[in-house]
């Protein structure tokens, strides 16, 4: 049992164009992916890891010794863990869209020499899975032994077994949904229009400026009320003030109030605004009938699946992960519903490590026998 | 069986000063009402309304022929129906901090000329009540049969049992809570943000310019998110697209955007910034058992209670009115729970009127018989 140590994000210059759903091409196309373990020989031992909203490809392990924080899901990667680095070449890509190294509205558009800004095409989650593909093939991936994330990652899991199901051996979708609900995309409409109302978004034209600081963060503070839990909310903060000098003030604040605005300034240092509303708008275009027939009748090609909801979450409640499960056995596939009992909401599945790997790690050595040791 | 016809709200000016619970004063005090009913010569047949964050006293009627919508809770209010006003004078007044009349940030400040903006003082729940007592004390009402209210207008209600519990034969506070959870203070700090990221707000000494309308009209799209439910928003709009065209573009938009767009436009029309700055505030410090000693223990002195939920109300689910009725219990007193079993979240009491009269008209019956006939 161990971390993975030191590891770096490495870059795949593409030199195609990605011809995407929405008709546009996209291209040349940087993918910055991390890889743990080894590819063996058959390229079949790979279990590809699909990031959240603002996630990158940095899921485990330092950048170098003195990084304050590991990768996002280190816990369930390195040898002996969930993700058996051991036995699995495990693999992650930032999305298409983002701004952690893979092309996305910040990056330079070839055709004028700046950032894309709104130039930039619209993405959807197919178009993030294609391009994880063509990064596969790169690597020399025949097949995957799993795709598994969490939240936007888990709608990636859903559209690699719709647009690759030979390739994979499971699907592990935690926290996620065949499409999108209005609610959904109610959350994602005001975030936003909190970036879209700040003059300093300047139509999306903002590099070299600071950019819409205050619009990104308050999106931030809104997207992370819908991350959390009503109980969770309460245990961490109840109705501590900060300054009981000003609790009779407008500016007064309640410990809640402060960790949001902190939340809200911690996106900003590290995330594009456009890249938000572009991510942001992928998913609520999810909809993995899109083009291919009605809701519930086109889950019967599907790999098996283990679905994963979370108790305490509102953004994605488990009634959502369960059709999944539901629907894919209606097709004649095999799926089973896994949950986990968590009082963290939608964030449960960066936090609940240990039931996630209680969950994960029979599923895969149960998925081939033959890896497991 | 029929509605109150033509109303008018009326204004009482108090040219006392009120000692707030901030420790300012503030007066004279115009207080906004309307009436229902007539009051007997006992002066003990009244029911107060209390009404929520963005309401009016204007509960029932209509304030000319041409009226396009009656009060807000017109379908409760008139001969035969559950507020009968046959029976009960039924009162309704515009609370401190509101801009329906009642003294709020932008009425006129006397020390200066010129709208209060932030030079209005901190408005409590209990601030609310004490300026309704001036109320009622004018109109000659003795004894209240009833204090009744949602949401905000609920917390008034709870608080009109902790102040005045002799004056009141029962409360009926419905979605809900004895004190506001940091889930709501967090929702509520998003939308304060967004109108303080709103330039046109400028400190709040915007009155004689447009004011920040941008910053408005997201405060009350989130708010709206929080006032639906998850099921309610599927049955309304599903995933329909207002313009297929643009389905592949940023600006494009699913009916429920357009919907927010339209209810924040609403709000902007009729509504003044500062004062959802300072009600939503006021609600964020609503907590019957601050100064009073320990939450649980605090409520053995009030009048009888029957606590509404709502079944699929997020904001304020139904366990927070069942720990009102729990509480008055413990503490010794009568309290009873009822829930609306309803889709619409905590709009739902503002629309299941048929099983608000279901539950509410019994209950007066049976608190008064000596009013029911």
């Amino acid at each position: 049992m161990g971390d993975v140590g030191i590891v770096a994000t490495r870059f795949y210059d593409w030199p195609g164009s990605l011809q995407l759903e929405s008709g546009a091409r996209l291209g040349p196309l940087t993918i910055a992916y991390e890889t743990y373990g080894e590819l063996n020989a058959a390229g079949d031992n790979a279990i590809l890891v699909l990031h959240a909203l603002t996630g990158s490809a940095h899921i485990a392990g330092r950048h170098s010794p003195d990084d304050r924080l590991p990768g996002w899901w280190d816990p369930l990667v390195g040898p002996g863990r969930a993700l058996d680095t051991r036995r699995y070449f495990v693999v992650c890509a930032n999305v298409l869209g983002s701004c952690y190294g893979t092309t996305g509205p910040a990056s330079i558009n070839p055709a004028s020499g700046r950032p894309y800004g709104l130039d930039f095409p619209i993405i959807t989650i197919r178009d993030m899975v294609r391009a994880q593909k063509i990064l596969l093939d790169y690597l020399g991936v025949k097949h995957l032994v799993a795709a598994i994330g969490g939240s936007m990652g888990g709608m990636q899991v859903l559209e690699w077994g719709f647009l690759y199901p030979e390739m994979v051996s499971a699907i592990i979708p935690i926290a996620a949904c065949g499409r999108t609900t209005p609610m959904q995309i109610a959350f994602h409409n005001v975030q936003r229009e909190a970036i879209y109302a700040d003059p300093d978004w300047q139509g999306g034209d903002y590099y070299g400026t600071p950019g819409p600081r205050r619009g990104l963060a308050l999106a931030r503070r809104i997207g992370t009320i819908t991350y959390k839990s009503d109980p969770s909310w309460t245990m961490k903060f109840g109705r501590t003030v900060v300054d009981p000098e000003k609790y009779y003030h407008l500016e007064g604040q309640f410990e809640v109030e402060s960790y949001l605005a902190y939340q809200g300034r911690k996106l900003v240092q590290r995330f594009d605004a456009n890249a938000y509303l572009y991510l942001t708008k992928a998913v609520d275009l999810h909809d993995v009938s899109r083009g291919r027939g009605n809701y519930t009748e086109v889950w019967n090609n599907l790999p098996p699946c283990l679905g994963i909801g979370i108790s305490s979450d509102f953004l994605f409640p488990p009634y959502q992960v369960k059709e999944i499960v539901r629907l894919i056995k209606a097709g004649g596939g095999r799926a089973r519903y896994r949950e986990l009992n968590s009082p963290y909401g939608h964030d449960a599945f960066l936090i609940e490590f240990k039931q996630l790997e209680a969950i994960i790690k029979p599923y895969l050595a149960e998925l081939r026998p033959d890896l497991s040791g």
